[in-house]
């Protein structure tokens, strides 16, 4: 990672150090953070005639060279102050809550906008709606791109930012050009790095937020930050990490909590953790609880399902959402709890 | 079970059932609980004719037919409204905390000592020491029956309640004839049935509690319950359930966290949940976190390796118990989080 | 799914079968069998009138309505008689073998010709080569296109189909455009339905095999199949099915091998299973074994890493893939067991 | 590990060097072998001056330090050249078949004795018969003393060795007394240290095998060594390790298949595997490829449950009994396999 002197370098600069990079087979990538632009070399950066030549230029302050599958996504990465906001919450410094509809129903957009009301009173910040969705049964409702529609409009008539999940390029332009606020990588895509890769080069003029749930399998922390380390390479460093549970499930539960991996993953990355308990658990009466625990082991956001008439959803929802009230309830206990951890965490890590 | 008009039937009554129930091949098994006695009868009990001549009896109030593995665990069974108490603290209506060290360094009994006034001093109600010990390296030192008068004399010392574990008969009637006032029955051994037998037969002139802990594997909640079941059809229903953590592990931690498993268990069963965080996670650093969540997943208890000097200890001390300071800002949260989240489950359970 | 009196539906019948699905909300889809075409209707086909509607036309000979999230991949499906064929084998008949190295260098062609030779030579009937690779570093070798034109080499010097893995729609397009015989789903996109449907999509005027490997977790047996049916229901019946192990994994294996899932699948599907070991335990020492336990439990093919020097392979290659003697003496053996195995089998079904 | 000069150490050299490792709190543990006797140090052994000391001993040839959690079991122990032999089966030369109920009805003997006579008929070497069982569920049906004698008459009639499993110390010496010739630890008992080590005490005058199975849960490879190690430390070197398939359960079997673990254990270990593929599976119709699929993994031996009427079993019996017939047919395919890979293994392994 090259870090310029300046905020950010000139065109002829980066035409320059294009040109170094690319006669030892990398390519050159800015990384537009908050407060500075970082420029990561991807490719085999360990050429040291290549380092060498790069530390003689005299608009560089620093080359960090850190050995890691994750190394933007590291700790140790100068991104580590690069810092998320959304819906009015600098991620880390306020309880991030993403509540909404599983899957919207085209035939039904007054439910989504009485959502988008309920949720935005109880206390959240961005509204979630699933426009497009993964389903098992190929034969099952798999979404409407004009549902597309009815998430802008719940946008326009709250002001909440909007979340969908795109599971292809075609959906990825369709949400960008609407105007999403959050794009969301669901499970089954966790680890399509094609998916990713198209992601992280999707900037537009304004942040993309992006919400990586984890794979579906209990697999390696590393691989997980791997997968944000796709997205970030290409130039969008706004991820928030998304454990979900993972299956085959405990019985009695759709997948297998696993909130407990938030202190795992904060030891490695700077990247907030946003944990869906919705996923998890898999049943409206248990959601509350194990929001609570995401809490307790410090995630920086919740993503839960929510519906102002949970029997008249569609998709998970009859199942998982939880209501309004109970969705208020459940952000006031959290925010508590949270406030009651959060400056001893703080001062445990210093 | 059969439950007699009276809080306990007289000798001449229990030897005219036992004579019924004996000629269709069961037996008789009086469970005594908090405020009465209710019999069990232990064997096939659906024989029709067996029960219409039990019906017969004018001392009989009623006999409940529950077809299920563990009748007397279940939350419809008679013993729910059983009561547990230790330390001071009935269970259900304040948290039990047990802390201590995970293995008697017999060689250092005031490193116990100390420990014991300090998990005292930071809000602990039980004062947990193993006296033996399940190595998984047969040459490992195995414990030893000499730390069995130091773990009594830390009781006498603090007036603490003492917990151990015991792994076989022996040991079991060692413990018993010293005092020890709660049992351990690790993870290794909660699906031996014939100790499992042993303890439930144990009974002696004070009631003494069971800590039976969740076996390693991800197993069915029933098997769990069957296991409590065992103890308790033998005429001891003081047990508290004790998620552990399951093997294999994710990455990072000792085994995976269960605590999650709190809301399935209760639902079905009527017996407090008491979490071990420390065991689960394996690392000191990430016990506070752990132990949170548990609450938040409605645990009435905790169960946490402490130490006064971990780094002195000896077994899994110097890895994953906490110090008393940390203790004692964990209980305290833990019991902030207990006020926050009881009054609104107790009230959703009505 | 409908099934014409004849063959194939002229035009005009298919044109107005449309019309009467359309007004229900559903499509047609002509899946070309072997044998016979049959019309699928996708959608929600339980509108009584509709099949009543349908049922009148007098070209039609029969509407099976199979209630199972993949009617088409269903044992009981009229596809069931369908037969697949790759590499002059007919599956089910013979033991099909893929074999090859996991990813193609494209410094060194001569090494993908030399083990083209090799792999043919040891019995093998299609070359498996790595293109494009999904790794879990992004900084990592991604694969080349340039790959793409290596590997047709091979086929045009060897004489063997070749398969390749497409991550996306666009290597998909050039995989298709340059002849390659059998595309393959690795594990990570192994729900990422948006590939699958596209992959369904895409007849060509030759009939394209797809290798559908089994995702990363211990999933349900149903969502591998409704996987399956995405490709089927879009057009394309010729689905290989692919365990390749789970994660996490044993201690000492890459993954959970999972060739015992076999007989499973068997039960509910008609689609042949081709077991690939390599993936399954990740090193070269371990895969014969687990090529002869797949074909133990009833697997009708085999894909297998294997590479003239695997010291000089890249991606998995220098861990898992096996030499071409070893590969000879694998598929030797594995011969014998089916023998051994296939005519007590196949007699025990009827 | 000691080895003295001559094959046995007499009276009085065990006195002395007894003398010598008790003073530094260790003690002396003689392990017969087949061939020699062998002497492990149990306890800290790596004080050097006792070392020291015991090397000056003249009628001492050599003395192995293995810094392992299992240095008798670890393939590079003195005791790896040890024989196992049971039913005129040496264990490693021809594959071993023990075959019978998996819990004996005590109402109807001649279903045992019929059962006997029929597995021996088809190839077992050895019956297993359980006589007393863990159940789940505390008011099943828990085994009966009386199939104690009903297993030995059948052991009387056919001439076979018979297995039991046993779960305490009292069922352990009513199984020897009775003259049981193999000891079966269940995969509940795995872990309970205190059986493992009474069984290794329980030395007989004649040489008693034991069938150790593996833990419910899929612990790490070491953990299951080291449990063998319990044993043979306390002087029983004749064990057999028993994977039984691991729980959760993969849906549509039992348990999950882990008869691919024998490379793994063979790998470190000298001690033969004999794999269960009865409780791996759970369902008969799966047995013969799980058999199969063992000896494609190297497995040394089969552990079978078989009946002559699995309708009227009792226990696992109606659910995963094998018919004689069937036995029959799986003994011969699964030794054709044998014939078919040893030779090559065995090969590869030089």
């Amino acid at each position: 990672m090259i870090l310029p002197k300046t905020n950010r370098l000139t065109n002829d600069q980066l035409a320059e150090i294009t040109r170094i990079v690319e006669a030892f087979g990398c390519r050159i990538q800015p990384i537009v953070g908050a407060v500075r632009t970082i420029y990561a070399i991807v490719g085999d950066e360990r050429d040291d005639l290549m380092i060498t030549r790069l530390e003689g230029l005299n608009y560089i302050e620093r080359i960090d060279k850190i050995q890691s599958p994750f190394k933007l996504m590291d700790k140790r990465s100068d991104l580590a102050s690069h810092t998320i906001q959304l819906g009015g919450v600098k991620l880390g410094e306020e309880l991030l809550v993403v509540a909404g509809q599983c899957t919207i129903d085209p035939k039904n957009p007054n439910l989504l906008y009485e959502t988008a009301a309920a949720v935005k009173e109880a206390g959240a910040h961005v509204l979630r709606g699933g426009v497009w969705k993964p389903r098992t049964n190929p034969y099952a409702f798999q979404g409407d791109s004009k549902s597309l529609d009815i998430l802008m409009e719940a946008h326009r008539r709250t002001g909440l930012p909007v979340d969908a999940e795109v599971m292809d390029e075609n959906q990825l332009k369709l949400a960008l050009d609407a105007g999403v606020h959050m794009l969301q990588v669901g499970a089954r895509n966790a680890l399509n790095y094609s998916l990713l890769r198209a992601i992280g080069k999707a900037v537009t003029d304004r942040p993309t937020v992006v919400l990586l749930k984890r794979s579906l399998h209990m697999g390696p922390i590393n691989e997980f930050l791997s997968a944000a380390e796709y997205i970030a390479s290409f130039g969008n460093p706004n991820i928030l990490l998304c454990p979900r549970g993972t299956a085959p499930t405990l019985d009695g539960y759709r997948n297998h909590p696993d909130e407990s991996i938030t202190p795992l993953l904060k030891e490695r990355t700077w990247a907030p953790v946003v944990v869906d308990p919705s996923h998890s658990v898999g049943k409206a009466v248990y959601v509350p609880a194990c929001a609570l625990a995401a809490v307790a082991y410090g995630a920086d956001g919740l993503c839960i399902e929510a519906h102002v008439q949970p029997t008249k959803g569609i998709g998970d929802d009859p199942k998982q959402a939880i209501t309004p009230d109970v969705l208020a309830e459940t952000i006031s206990q959290a925010r508590q709890l949270w406030a009651l951890t959060h400056a001893a965490r703080v001062e445990a890590r210093q």
